[in-house]
């Protein structure tokens, strides 16, 4: 055992040796800074010391971006509050592959240009978006696949996630800024796929129990998990739309829906648990589950209400989901879903498609008016019209939502059809892709390693029910038992 | 014993659908984006692109105000440092409710507008700041509250702190930034009047030990509060300042402010108590108190010396009033304050607006000049008058801190006597207030639960002296169990 | 024993009360608001509506250079995922001091002005800065010295870091923009050159296991602490380029950095260490090393591989050094290094500076092209000018990283020489500084408690050998017992 150990631990040292050299030579050939955006637009005149407002204010994006992909995310939600701070490696490790992989992925479909990769901060907020479905598939297939794994994982799912994103976003123009569509949801199902392919039948006995039985100490990480999304996760919804105007909506519609599916969670808690106050995770998850399903939503809705109501239902959705869907998906379909990335990604993510579609055909009915931006200053017969300069504000916005209506090249239910096919174009990809993943995966794990791989973690997870699987000692519990 | 708690957990349910709906129905009636302010000044060229420099700076603060009221006040300050993660679902029900109520309520004061209130970005500041007082005021009475009273004590404690801050704010003209009087003083005095109304005779003689027999957990959470107010709150004293220019004194006073009392700690610590350094409880104490000092005080000191000096005497103040006034208060007028928010927000608070009425006497004396601001350019005498351009700059603050004296329809001596009648009238509006909740809250109480009621979280607080309270289970631990 | 604890306790409350009162009296002689910065230049016009960007954007800058010096190096990262939190409020008692300590004597140094020292919101993150070498240096000695013996040795390197500054920055016009040289190498090897004057012979066995024997909450902090730095501390090394156009790529190169080191840490932790996976202090002892050495080369890497390559290296070196050079420190030169500041500060300190140099030579002879910035609108021939407005940029960025260069004052060799000149400088004042303090600091320790002293925080800190420590008790694991 010892030396096979040896063998396993040598075999991932090299995998990410070969990985990184790979990604050095990959970005020596190809990626070069962007000259005109990183250093700011000089004029000829030396004139350095104006900044320019796009660069000025793509920083702080950037760090929010960060500050989701990392901490909400990859560690301290998925990870951390079920886990243990032994699975973070190599979450970060993953982080750390896939964020290079991303870059490079990305710009050979988007930013290729002489020859070049042009980097910005703008790429990386992109590939940390990438990264951020990579996290959310391998919530699902957690404690199941060594290191190794989740790096073959991120090496192909990547690729499919661009690919996906290129196609929606690029050729089908949806509107989808918070990624509803091309990263909760595409994340969650491609997971999901992996660990269908991934199952084996005798094993899936144990993990009925496994939401339940956490310590204290998974609630200290939920409450933190839960405090940062309230924080920091409505400017990551809004956090890749160009157009800064109607941001704003986005933040406050995103912030209206958490508060009220909060509210839900404690609605639904006492009926479905015999808890009086839902526990943290519970709160956690709907917290989530607005986020995955607002993403596309977001900018759409037009008033505060409307957000209160898609947030509590979601809000009553999403646990339902939890307590009835879950087991269904495990009994019938087996599918293990280590994290509940259905419940807080899948889920609320077809919701939020959904949502948007409905968005779309309503949004020019009576909410924005039927008329095209540039008639817009002469009616006036809208709900808002009575306050100060609306008109102008309604057809900006119907132009920073969905540019190709507003600039008549499009009809509202042609982009309405568009946001409703995406969904099952989102889901077809998410599973091909996943099935390919998870077969690939299941080719590299040599038959002698399997057992051992599923012991992995377990006494971090679960109480184990063999009694052949002794009290792991202190180091399990730390680290992640590597076998490539 | 099961069957009523199922009935009240249900009740809970109940009360929090109800109130839910209650929200999204009046919310569906009054509350509408504001057209102008959010989706920013579009004119009618459709030229969308360029961001207003308001909006484009409202996000930062919008953000730091949230981080401000879940961290620090409500979970990591308040709760988790005491009372260990279980208290913090309940407290993130309250600010969820307490946010939309507060949004309504406000609206009805001061946003409403051709029957419809307006929503923006600022407007969730400002209901972030009543949603503050709310989780100061269930500071004094944690543990021996349930949620539903909670929601209930928010409902009320919501609209008398709007009011107060309408007759504070907007009526008397007091300058009041940081609201040391609208926020820190009314939620202490409010939910210490709620907790003498509630208080049980035969019960006080358990809290003596409270503070000292902490574990190592509520250091940890305490490290990790204090830095949080460190970094943030010197921005949160200073996000409802509309005016920009003023804003950088109140975050560098704060901060200087924060650094002398943090040192004060470390001097009288060794003296009141056995320890040689303080706990870091102690000192998130001092920082909480030199925050609720510098909410008013904090835009008014012109120098950096100053605002050292009043760090230093509230960190010396704050301690000595929590080892001599707090038994004092406990034993003679029958107050149990659980968090301890009399020493860290109460007192501060009065110290605060004391010190805002002396800076206000004094601002014009010898720092803003006596001269108003249209005739400002021609005096030279101050002390920073040697220094490039201070005339305007002395001019442009008195008028950005005391706008009527300023503009000359109000004197200084008047001004000051705003600010010290304020103090007398927040005092009493938070005890009649507290006092009436209170009240209120007793007819909700049935007389059967209300043992059982005092026994929740009891184990995570405080070492039990009848030892008829047995040594809760796990799950007293980490819940607050509910009996509305 | 307790009598002379009592005396330790009250001189500590002494010294800190003695130290602050002389703070409040230097700055109300010498310390003043910088009248036209943190007001804004108002015009005479009363017009003060309109913010300035300058500074608009300083308080993000100075909320990060906080949100370093607080929690990543001070508490987080240094001590609490290595002592526990206890720790904590010496650490804070240090930095309340040193901010304090290092605004007066920078201020003495560089802002007298009329007799008096203008401070802004810049003011107070190059405080930080130097509270961050005093933080750093502490991290040699921390468990050996007293709180009171901490406020001296701050006293005294504060002193001597801002006359390092002053020459390096000042006088040779080294550029040092994330102070790879001023703040890491001269804090780590200043607080070596303190912990080999206090060293004791007979004491030196027992530090071997130090870092191997560390329990579950040690991970969670290296978590956290791990995030926070992926987070916010791009932003720390280019918190002080005044040229904002050239900070992104300082952001991006320090960012592309750590995604390799931390690759690279997976890579060589199992050959060195029997695990598979890399524990989080590993990955958190990367970070720091990047962090470092990015201080100085962040700014002058003009391509994304560079940086890649950098990173790599650096995540491969540090691991290295604390695996074979840090026991030769400790064997050889009778130096200990409680919390490894050599391998994460001092060490890739060295590197950043010769990597900074080298970056000089080189950026001149290709990337930044030979021609000054005046004639650089008709030179094409760089690999980036196949780009839309390269030249420009390219001059721009020169003259932004080296303006004496830019300006032909100095030629591309010259500046290399200052680069390469000033670490030997740096090794040579922090070597001289440190030997004094540890100096003055032994003079300050009475013989008798040196042995208590030795035991302080022990508990937490290591596993006795001698068998002559019992196993202390709860009060010795959460606070420093403090002999001054």
């Amino acid at each position: 055992m010892p030396e096979h150990t040896a063998a396993s631990r040598l075999r991932l040292s090299g995998l990410c040796f070969l990985l990184q050299i790979l990604n050095i030579l990959l970005f020596a050939a190809f990626v070069r800074y962007s000259p005109g955006g990183s250093p700011g637009p000089c004029p000829p005149q030396l004139n350095c010391s104006r900044r320019s407002p796009a660069s000025a204010f793509q920083q702080p994006r950037f760090q929010d971006a960060h500050i989701q992909v990392l901490l909400s995310f990859g560690l301290l939600v998925a990870f951390l509050s079920r886990y243990g701070p032994g699975s973070a490696a190599s979450s970060i490790l993953v982080t750390a592959f896939a964020i290079q992989w991303a870059l490079l992925i990305q710009g050979f479909f988007y930013f290729f240009l002489n020859g070049k990769i042009y980097v910005e901060a703008q790429s990386l907020v992109s590939a940390d978006f990438c990264t951020a479905a990579v996290l959310i598939s391998s919530g699902a297939v957690l404690g199941r696949v060594s290191p190794g794994q989740m790096l073959l994982l991120a090496l192909l799912e990547v690729s499919l996630c661009t690919l996906s994103e290129y196609i929606l976003l690029g050729l089908m123009a949806v509107s989808d800024s918070g990624r509803s569509l091309t990263v909760h949801t595409f994340g969650a199902y491609f997971g999901l796929a992996v660990s269908r392919v991934l199952q084996q039948p005798h094993k899936d006995k144990r993990k009925r129990e496994e939401q339940r039985d956490k310590g204290q100490q998974t609630d200290v990480f939920a409450v933190v998990g839960t405090i940062y999304l309230w924080i920091f996760w409505p400017s990551f919804t809004s956090s890749t739309t160009a157009h800064h105007n109607a941001e704003n909506w986005a933040v406050l519609n995103t912030y209206f829906s958490l508060v009220a599916s909060t509210v839900a969670t404690f609605i639904l808690s006492p009926l479905l648990y015999e808890e009086s106050t839902p526990r943290m995770v519970q709160i956690q998850d709907a917290t989530l589950a607005v986020m995955a399903m607002m993403g596309m939503a977001g900018e759409m809705l037009a008033t505060p209400f409307g957000a209160l109501i898609a947030g509590f239902l979601v809000g009553l959705i999403s646990p339902l989901g939890s307590r009835f869907f879950t087991p269904l998906l495990h009994s019938r379909l087996k599918i293990q879903d280590t994290c509940g990335v259905h419940n807080t990604h899948g889920l609320p993510g077809v919701l939020g498609a959904l949502l948007g579609t409905l968005l779309t055909l309503l949004a020019t009915a009576d909410t924005y008016g039927y008329s095209s931006p540039l008639e817009g200053i002469t009616q006036s017969q809208e709900p808002v019209a009575s306050s100060p300069k609306p008109v102008p504000s309604v057809a900006c916005r119907l132009e920073l939502v969905f540019p190709l209506v507003a600039q008549g090249s499009r009809t509202v239910p042609e982009q309405a059809l568009m946001q409703l096919g995406a969904l099952p174009l989102t889901l077809l990809l998410a599973a091909l892709g996943g099935s390919l993943t998870g077969a690939v995966l299941k080719i590299r794990v040599p038959r002698c390693c399997r057992d051992a791989q599923y012991k992995e973690n377990a006494a971090f997870r679960e109480v184990p029910e063999e009694g052949s699987e002794p009290s792991a000692n202190g180091k399990e519990e730390l680290g992640i038992s590597t076998l490539v």
